[in-house]
């Protein structure tokens, strides 16, 4: 991260600012005492912040646009528990002038390194007819494009941009030790693991924020992931039977349980191994996202963790052989 | 049913019987007091019951194929709570010389008749592009075919020749009465009633007993379904995205919540009256057919159904309106 | 509607309004910056919003009497996503002025035709023990009262005036529908269905808004029924044991399964029929008045729904038979 | 317990017996070997045992009544881990020559006993109208015959003749005991609990085995008490409404939640501490009849234990206080 | 309580105060029509209330210190149904002068008064072990000091200081007239009941508020009491192995089932009593909070009890024999 | 295996067989020809069969002694869908004769070789306080000899002699590899998982077969074991308090959840690791033990798994990376 910005997620009560974010939202209301305020919402990568402006209204609102960037003087205060900036002056940036990548919220990872890694999990392929419907998959220019920024959940983990390439990455390396480990067919499960969410690019549509879209709400990320492949196998003549079936079953099971949303649940090692690793990769990262929030901060125990519904504990024992936490 | 016939569902302790069976299965033990016994299982359409052979072992035994017919003399006696047969002649009888429909567990209504009734609720459709797939898919001819004798479950309810059929127009009928009450969109319940077992042709394979296949297990007949449905509709080139979405919204939603294996649950009033009626009718169906059997039975419970795990109660009040039920 | 009226389900940010609104509440406080407020609640049969008053606090304040109706003039705005109206100017407005039922939220069909539905069914019963029972009970005069105008609910569905009319004559005649579908005693059905809900007339007391009774929360709307039709039943010499006993099962099962607060599962088809429909008649009511709120929006997805616990889709199907969604 | 009876509970393999005993079941079978024997089920007071006769079928058989009495002779084994007797004489014997009482599984306490306990806890009801109301109850001859006799449950625990009264009258005084710890209104709890589980003299039948009858499993034991209770209450017409709603919100809470087939939850201390001494009661008493059965066995552990879904521990620590467990 | 305090749980709208209070929390927010203004928490040991300073903000602020106490001038109002102080003056009140009792929330009854309930019933134990043993336990500096002030949970029942030792005592009690009920081990019963929440002193940390310990969270007060327990019973050289192996499964199994944090389920009818005493204890208590809370109320109904999850009904029947309700 | 052997798993009905077994157990019971007969069990490690003695059964019942090894001839038949073994000679075998390890059901893992793992893994562990417990706790003579030869369970995965050495090395190393992936303190997750279940040495006894012990069922596996960490721990007076609690926060959260008996849940991603690698391991070996039971069989599905609540399938993709799937 710049070392330079006044990032969102470092900000203090007291400070004062004078910082580039974006105008997430902007609304005129009311004073009490008569006249109208306004209140914003900015962010940048880091996270969001709650504005307002008592003052200048006229002048200081027509500064700002919503989805535009905007330089912002004015003072961090604490109010019920959570922080607001009250906005003294206001001027609009040009997007030119900033580097974009500094006010959406995204995967700390370069995009272009974890789409490496995918590439060479495919690779490593030995099945001729997994390695060629991965190929042709990941070849398609809708998914090469989708796949890259897609993220892989609405808010409880990996929700930002390139999140699902970086859960499907790591969880595709933990379930390929896994596999190794129990010498189970190591293609079915890279194959499972790289598609088992391939659906979320199409579930989730991610502006200013991540939303369902409809077909993600009335269909889901897992049917149509599973039609979607189908029809990739469809295109490949002499693509097993047997290994079509095994395949799908990895996907209609890798949520592990019904309720889980899973109309089947895993009935081969491989198929479970898949779903283990998709449910410990979303918990660990659920862990470090709630383990980095408010990382300035000295309390040993985070706040309540929605994915695992719990607080979790920070500190780390004092010969610790681990590297920082969520780093 | 043939008022001549000694049906297994109506015999009864004490009585003696010369009649032509279906043999399901024959072994050969050991008795207690020395040499071989045989252990038989007979049958014709209503039901199944034990047979043995105590005497005339060898001469008995070689007249009777395991998945061939014979004609059976003995007596019929109680064991443990359960009709047995102990038999004391048995000779072949050629297929030829019987009518193969008295042997095979059905429906007690006519296929030919379901089917024409399935064909008009299609006919009545008055969206083209639905009437247009429903036709196409009940004209392919392995639907044709499987859908006309395919069971509904392999034992909870409808499971017997041709209860697909009976299943899905009844229910499509309750369906539509209740569509037409809340004045929903009548074509697209019609249509997610009526494709929504299709999978079961896929799911279930039905011989001497009916068994789940390799694909049911794996795959489901709701994964199935839905994905033989797009197929066909991409043969559509102008069948709506928007009916194609709620289309397969009311399949992925039939079974209604995520813990019976619905990937989602009901979200347009379309698909929750699918799933209602679904619902409804395999358990009035399990009703029934607990209400019939041992329908001799003075007793006012019936044994305990599976379906709806408890005892049903068959009495009917004294000045009902009700035909007798089950009928 | 009247057309001529700003029905508060009608009303958009910025709208200036003069107008007659019933007042729910009001509330003196503190301004921050000095000197009374009033916060206020108005409405009108389509809802309710709320309102404040920052000027002549006292003159309008003393306009403004909580039970009566006032004419407001002031303008809409919108605060955290609700919509409140800054109050101007207030007048008193007699009762006699305006049309009462205006003002009062309210099923939107006539009570007296939904009350002659109910007649209809009882008169249509072949049963004459049951047509005697429905008859005194509909004829005490305490029932035809309450039963005309009580809601079905708090909150969840039919959560107004005549709501609990409305539900039990659409459920029934569903239930009709699947009684005659089945086959099965038609006058249990209708009867069961009419008194299934008769509870809720002392369980429920609406005034301002609806809350439980003392007598709802300790007995329940489900045995404070049974308690009373067993007594009308008492006062029927010749009323069958048998039939008593079956119509009592089913009010006692009509919520299904015991985690719903029935003591009893259905055992009858006619007892599973009653809590289908019920079941069935409550969620798509949910389901239109979540469709038909805020019905001007475009938004394909309505809000969170609570009886179904999710959001429900809203847009129709581009042919599509249905008549305007919850019309 | 008559010392010089060889009791059922008491027998062991090995042994050869000379006593009476009732006949609880007799079926013809074919012995494989050719000929018929007979099938039996032998009791007394203390349980039941199977039982075979190989040998002079004819003259035994035709000695041997159901539901009537008869001297055995024979000799006990172990057969699948269960005891028979296999018989060689049979004698019949006349009911007036033994002391019934001695055939017929009841409680070890005197029914008379435990009736003037119930008797002695309404005399101490401080509250007239209590006090009159269960005087009412207990003093119809219907009650006071069938609650002498009744069983409290089919099999889970009290399930033996006087049951209900040994288990009512056990945990009234446990309630009782709770009441005065946390002052309570002691009238109310009383009461309540003298009343809990009167429903079951009409609920459960018990002939040669204890049997729903059908109003018992349509209607249930709780509904039908309630409804009895409140016609006495209907006949005082001094009972404050506030009394009646208290005393049937603990009938309608007693079984705690809603999964257990209680329609309300308990809202008031009294209610929920006859729930819990209801509870605990039927606990206990299961524990000690799982560690009273087979109670030769020195095996520190019971057998499954139904109602609480766990083996029982049955050994006293080395300076226990206990008196001698489910003595 | 002192009659002449103005408590905190008393105040009512419209009061003119003039009382000395604990200063729980202070923060500086900014006035919306500009200038600072103080958010304050004032308490005593009835409860707590919110309170604001919109004059003088500067001299009162110097006034008040977090964790001091100050003599408060002011009016109470009513703010979206919560009460809140507008504070005129406040002037600093030194600890001295006060007594500081009635700052803390604690039990109502006497501590020392308590303990010696405890002492009572360990000198009670006949068993020389489990006497031994408990008079260790209590005679630990480290428990004697924290287990006479620490509360039993963070906020469902018992919050409070000596909340423990009221509810350790109080369930002893009544476990132990249910062991004579029943007559179980009477000294199991009672060791088991005093040391079942022991592990609370090392589980929670009350200051202002009671929150959680690190070991609370990671290890659970259920473990960290077998944990000590087994260390002082380890130190007892002639401590027998089955009065050891028995106690240890009461701590186990104290909170009744898996879901509830128990690693056992109760086995022995001891450990059964000795979970329904615990879970009795807590939920009359959590009763009685909700009944004496705004106990000036005429509501028939209490507020939302979170540890029932329910309203409690708070009218006594006529002629109650009960003292006044959670005095 | 020993290549020459006719193993109980590798019988088939029709077989005349000349093999050594140990006897299991014994039972003289009655034909109902007349003349007793002898129900055996027989057994080799792996696995048990029925057998049968119609003649001579004085002679044969005399060499047969349970617990004892017999040379048997006779015949394996199938009988109700499973084997059994008709007996016609038998003679005693001494002990001395066999190579014992060929009659008890084991790991098929070299239980040194799993031995030397363990050691390996405590070596490599950097923290030095760590690998001082872990020393200490493996070099206890008791856990040394204990561990090397207890079964992980009683029935569902691993339930042999070493199981619990097999599971522990093999979880041991799934989880260092899921450490390191996600750079967790390696050293807390291979020390938590070396003494996950090491409780289970106490837990389970296994002689002829595996039973709880009575501190097994009273206390469990995970609260011994964390009483004697606890206990080495306290002999270390160095460890670190913050060690301790997150190791012993391992041990008691390894169950993952409340229902599944755990006090605490995974707070550490540690801790959640160990539980994740616990619950893949169990569920994995039950896969495996399913499809090599009647590896014989060409049958794609297994017998019904109690572990996983389903059947198995067995098959492997056409070109399948996968060694021989249990191999």
């Amino acid at each position: 991260m710049a070392e330079n910005r006044e990032w969102v997620r470092e900000l203090r009560p007291g400070a004062e600012i004078d910082e580039v974010y974006a105008v997430h939202s902007k609304e005129v209301r009311q004073r009490r005492a008569g006249g109208p305020f306004l209140a914003l919402t900015l962010g940048d990568r880091t996270g969001s912040v709650s504005a307002l402006v008592w003052e200048n209204v006229e002048a200081i609102g027509s500064a700002l646009v919503v989805g535009g960037l905007a330089r912002i003087r004015g003072q961090v205060q604490r109010y019920n528990q959570r922080l607001q900036v009250v906005v003294r002056r206001a001027t609009t940036v040009p997007a030119e002038e900033v580097n974009e990548s500094e006010f959406i919220r995204a995967s700390r990872q370069d995009p272009e390194a974890l789409w490496r890694g995918i590439e060479e999990l495919i690779a490593e392929l030995a099945d001729p007819h997994l390695r060629q419907l991965l190929y042709r998959v990941f070849s398609d220019p809708e998914v090469a494009q989708r796949f890259r920024i897609a993220p892989a959940a609405r808010s409880l983990h990996h929700a930002f941009r390139s999140g699902l390439l970086e859960h499907t990455l790591s969880m595709s390396l933990a379930a390929r030790g896994l596999a190794r480990h129990y010498r189970l067919d190591e293609g079915l499960v890279i194959a499972g693991a790289l598609l088992h969410d391939l659906g979320k690019i199409w579930e989730l549509e991610s502006g200013a924020s991540i939303e369902y879209t409809d077909d993600g709400r009335l269909l889901g990320h897992l049917p149509m992931e599973v039609l979607y492949v189908d029809r990739r196998i469809a295109e490949l003549s002499e693509f097993p039977a047997e290994t079509r079936r095994q395949l799908l079953h990895i996907l209609l099971a890798h949520h592990g349980e019904y309720e889980y949303g899973s109309p089947r649940r895993p009935k081969t090692p491989e198929a479970l191994v898949v779903h283990i690793a998709d449910n410990l990769d979303s918990k660990i990262a659920g862990m470090f996202e709630a383990i980095t929030s408010d990382a300035g901060d000295d309390e040993p125990w985070t706040g309540f963790s929605r994915i695992l519904e719990r607080h979790i504990y920070r500190r780390v024992a004092p010969t610790s052989s681990a590297r920082p936490r969520g780093e």
